[in-house]
């Protein structure tokens, strides 16, 4: 490991960095189908979306048209505090592998909330000052995006209001704590402040909530409360925009040393990291202009990719959003209980599901017992704490590489490392006391939620 | 905040990286004391400290002469994983705070270990494992070292025992937790395994322990281990010389921009980072050939520098190590139970004590109400949650800052942001419930503590 031409962590320099971000839907040939109104059936129009989400995210969120959507100046500066990020060479973890695969990992750690959440956060609290709203609400689960939004609120004056799921709200009072620090208002979910979380409090006594149970919380909160809106961190075509930046500094850096990656891989829960990662490179192979072999990891216990249905599905418990056509275990599906972290939504970014279904990327799924045997292997020689959530990333990219180790090829792979886990330590616990283990459903148990999917003509 | 000459974070390429650490020491005309045989007070010979040090680290303990000591490419390949540190311009607290300042910092924090505490732990396992040795020990408080050290012997694959202050063992379990992801072993101290720890334990039962009283276990351990040798995180000269890393960068950031600062701000504990930070800088005024305004920032619960003596002292609790001629509160001082996070070590390095006492630095201490203000603004504005010890950098370049905007001063302030504070949320939710306070120890107190100090011909 003496002196390499590639550096050990590639930077762009600011003025190479994106300034635009880039819509895989428009070269997309099947496009990804509407979201629609859960009373109706019929398409969400522009003014029903603007009951909820603020009116440029609208916008963004409807455009299936334009490749490039310019990056405002002022988001492109509060990039510039905690980006461009990282793109590393494993050189310690390729030795350590002794394989001749060549591994690069985008680090998206770098920043107070702890992982690439801030990307997107920063755009829709954006949108929200510029339209003049005084705050948004928001659902968290394991906490990074509820952290990078405070972060975001804080930093433009927005109120934030944070509806985190109940346990997590109990087993993690730190990561409530930095929400604090940016000056949010955090509320364990379900609550007793919404209809609906009253409601599924009075059928479920003693629930410790749920994603899709604070989803709907929070979406209520918005649309009572004027000068609110709501806003989400994953699955929706507008975080996958804004997510694109990832990507594009990614193919930046390579390009910048003319490496072609063969293997990009990244973990997928709502699907907005690994949305972001591949958009460029979806586009190349969209336009015909590249091939590579892009793989969605996501946890054995939660499978919607794998063993999930493409099909219209609620994307919160109290069917209060728009319907989404995606890959769905179920709106009621909720992952086991000894599941660590974050990849517990039911649901699948429907740009992600459409580009799934049509055959241009993969997907595997993973136990939580090698993803953390990959996460501490990895810690070891890398030097950084991997959140859970990306640790299945680095599960399959450990796996790749071990292959070219038997099969001699010099595969280039590349993966996202989304963030830090610095608050997943009692999950770390568990797994070194030998006290995690792994939950896969059963067809049967996946049959009972698929069998209540909404019937969409 | 539209286009600036300057970016907000300046990155050095891998070769322009340093190559050498600088030994401050050799451009000093007053030279730190000798360390002292605690039986003959006779200064320590080379093969006295060899018995607890490893070789190579006696040698540049006890060197005074040589200016640059190279930096072996082992630990230059180490350092690339992480390093270059970022230097950042502060534009965004700039403007919160509507000064002419100009305000950079040193950001350490974008690793595993959280601080720039890797630096020199890298380096001193590395000549652990050169020497052929089994493993190392050391003691950890709020558990930054003993992270970075964790991670440096598990990289090198080394044996590692950590003594952690059994206060801090049971209210950071994720700190411990962490320290177990890189395979060190960690013990609560004082513990019974040693003489020392069943000494103090009997003669203060239910004592939650101190940073002396693991120092002198951790000393225990590795003088009757065979193959093992001790570690220490601060105070001591190679650890300064180590961390120079820190200040040499920093120049070397400044320099490509041709900015000359004014002002150069550390927190000081034992003074690892602020001996770091400022080598450079002070081996110019020492030649001089600059000037700067050098400032230590220590808390007023732990005030060494500010009101404590120039003299020899323990550096233990136990008593079992040398003596160091440094500014010390007296080696049995513990600040009180309700100072939050770490510089709580009663003595200072020797270097910086000897350079503060020909009056070529300042120091100042703040209460820690004060400090976490300032962290939280810091973070509202910066995105990254600082750490306690950080915050106390942070308190003063903001109060100098705001100063400037009183007096319409351009100066270039730069402070070093020694890490993160993910692991000391306990204590920024203190803060934010209003439960911390400040405790200044009166001069009663202290002039107890002084009163024991060793009296050394």
């Amino acid at each position: 490991m003496a002196e390499n031409k590639i550096p050990y962590k590639i930077y762009l320099e600011e003025d190479e960095m994106p300034k635009a971000w880039y819509n895989v839907r428009a070269d997309m040939k099947n496009k990804p189908a509407p979201l629609l109104n859960p009373g109706t059936h019929q398409p969400m129009t522009a003014e029903e979306l603007g009951g909820v989400f603020c009116a440029d995210l609208v916008a963004q969120e409807l455009d299936n048209d334009n490749a490039y959507i310019e990056i405002p100046q002022e988001i492109r500066d509060f990039y510039k505090m905690y980006r461009p990020s990282p793109l590393v060479r494993a050189y310690c973890l390729e030795e350590k592998l002794q394989t001749p695969a060549k591994i690069y990992y985008k680090f998206e750690g770098n920043n107070t909330s702890g992982s690439h959440k801030l990307n997107s956060a920063i755009a829709q609290a954006y949108y929200a000052k510029k339209q003049g709203l005084k705050g948004v609400t928001t659902e968290t689960g394991a906490g990074q995006w509820g952290t990078a939004l405070s972060m975001a609120c804080s930093y433009l004056g927005l109120d934030c209001k944070v509806y985190m799921v109940k346990v997590s709200y109990e087993q993690k009072p730190f990561r409530r704590e930095v929400m604090r620090v940016y000056g949010a208002s955090v509320t364990p979910s379900p609550s007793m402040e919404t209809e609906i979380g009253k409601k599924i409090n009075a059928e479920h006594p003693g629930t410790t909530g749920s994603l899709g149970c604070a989803i709907s919380e929070a979406v209520e909160a918005a649309v009572k409360n004027p000068g609110y809106r709501y806003v989400l961190g994953s699955v929706l075509n507008q975080v996958l925009l804004h997510q694109s930046v990832i990507g594009l500094e990614t193919k930046a850096a390579l390009d910048k040393y003319g490496i072609k990656p063969d293997m990009i891989i990244g973990c997928a829960g709502g699907g907005s990291n690994l949305g972001g990662l591949i958009s460029p490179f979806m586009g190349e192979i969209l336009r015909g202009e590249a091939d590579y072999d892009i793989v969605a990891v996501e946890p054995a216990s939660c499978p919607s990719f794998t063993r999930g249905k493409f099909a219209y599905d609620f994307c919160d418990t109290g069917m209060v959003c728009p319907l989404a056509k995606m890959y769905t275990l179920g709106s009621d599906f909720i992952p086991s209980a000894n599941h660590a972290g974050g990849l517990r939504y039911h649901g699948m970014s429907p740009v992600l599901s459409q580009l799934y279904d049509d055959g241009l990327m993969r997907a595997v799924s993973v136990e939580q017992t090698k993803v953390f045997e990959a996460a501490e292997q990895f810690a070891r020689v890398e030097g950084i704490l991997p959140a859970p959530e990306s640790s299945h990333a680095i599960r399959v990219a450990i796996d790749e590489a071990l292959k070219c180790k038997e099969t001699g090829e010099e595969k280039t792979i590349v993966f996202g490392l989304t963030g830090t886990g610095y608050f997943d330590m009692v999950a770390y616990e568990k797994f070194h006391d030998g006290k995690m283990d792994d939950y896969i459903p059963t067809d049967e148990e996946l049959a009972k939620y698929a069998a209540k999917l909404p019937k969409i003509d």
